[in-house]
């Protein structure tokens, strides 16, 4: 072993999920969402990492529903999103009445991440288009 | 609705997890690694994110064990990954030997990802520092 062992803690079998520079994916995948407000808009299903750069480039915002029915999800720009440790979630800064209009899909549809469907998601946001 | 029906597709309950340009973070975890010439080194069961960067910086593989037990868990820079279509998972350019000597933890011990963790890691395959 070439690892100092003081690295390593036993004991606990559930490894360090977040610091303050890094945090693991499946963190993300449910963490909650809010309103600079304070109230709570949804939760992170996933987040769409580019292959090419490594970044994340989208996220997957679920809200409403009942145990996965009824949700809808919501592609957000990864960048709009702010992880605040006060809130312990993601604070987005984006107002009801521009989310009642944003692109969004349900259980029994799927999303075309290939193109369109990004450039949709760019133009709402004005974000810089992701495939430019 | 200002979103043009034709990017969702009806009847389909699994959203598109993978384009050749984006896969999901859900989709990531479990996905296989091999080594070039085709062996199974383990899978992958997270990956890392750079909160400041957005940028995937670490992913974890395991290997062995069954069905968690007795598994170990390498940290790697997430550089040292490829997609290989063909594959259908990662390639990664690591020796049986180097391997071997690798930085890893099991079930029962928690990973510093704080910094000295990663400087280990950073170190054992001589990339830049990710925390320079």
């Amino acid at each position: 072993m070439t690892v100092d062992s003081n690295l390593r803690v036993a004991g606990n079998p559930v490894d360090t999920r977040e610091t303050p520079s890094l945090i693991s994916s499946d963190k993300v995948e449910g963490t909650a969402v809010y309103r600079p407000n304070g109230d709570k808009v949804g939760q992170i299903e996933r987040v769409m990492i580019d292959k090419l750069s490594g970044k994340v480039a989208y996220a997957v915002m679920s809200f409403g529903g009942f145990m996965g029915f009824g949700e809808d999800y919501y592609p957000l720009p990864w960048s709009l999103l702010t992880y605040n440790p006060q809130l312990e979630g993601y604070e987005v800064n984006i107002g009801q009445e521009q989310l009642k209009g944003a692109p969004k899909y349900n259980a029994h549809e799927t999303w075309d991440w290939g193109g369109r469907g990004t450039r949709t998601v760019d133009d709402y946001y004005n974000m810089p288009s992701h495939f430019a």
